[in-house]
């Protein structure tokens, strides 16, 4: 289980990516893809030897991350990746954490698994269930 | 200029540091330090072929992260280090970034040069002025 990205709440993705782009160099992954379940826009964006970033846009007042947004957004989730989603998340129920959405596959990427869990002192956290090995599949 | 860890706020860092052992698999790369300027007792945690961690944990009320850690905590900023500070916070004023605290050596982690910078969007930068190739200095 490695962290793969971290994931950041914005109030407008266009603005995201150019803030992106022109302040801290980085460069677009994928295009603006819609996840209807989560009810945000998403992005995946990298730059060599550095952590790759997701920004996320909620695209109606129902989505999880809209009140985030609305207070002004900023860093949300850190994502780890892991080979066992099922495993790992019975690890994290022994532990204490808090499921907060069960394993689905996730439509924008690949269709992995993807779950969320509350980790404590304030920390969202999402699993992707992937061959941590391959690599990205985007 | 790549992101070199995330800073993460608890109220508690002895908890934390239990937590990213037992749950993420984290190693203590370094003792837990006081730094005073800030405010608060910082510990930095690693994990192969992931991203580092640093736990922030407020000493007292006056620490600028005092109120986020009585919220709950969580993800506070992102630290990315660079080779020449006094040039990329020229480039981040000119594109409209504010300058929390202007730099000044870190006490507890080597003495690099250290700033913070608000990025618009609700996302705290933190930036370390270090010989990117030579990798961490602890």
């Amino acid at each position: 289980m490695i962290i793969d990205h971290i994931g950041i709440v914005v109030k407008s993705i266009e603005k995201g990516i150019e803030h992106w782009e022109k302040v801290f160099e980085y460069k677009k992954m994928t295009n603006v893809v819609i996840n209807s379940r989560q009810k945000v826009r998403v992005v995946f964006l990298s730059k060599e030897n550095s952590l790759t970033v997701k920004l996320i846009e909620p695209t109606d007042e129902s989505s999880p991350t809209y009140k985030f947004a609305r207070k002004g957004g900023g860093l949300h989730h850190i994502c780890f990746k892991c080979e066992d989603m099922n495993k790992e998340l019975k690890r994290f129920s022994e532990k204490g954490l808090r499921v907060l959405a069960a394993p689905q596959p996730g439509e924008a990427f690949g269709n992995e698994n993807i779950a969320f869990v509350y980790a404590k002192q304030g920390l969202n956290i999402e699993l992707i269930e992937t061959d941590i090995k391959a690599g990205r599949l985007f």
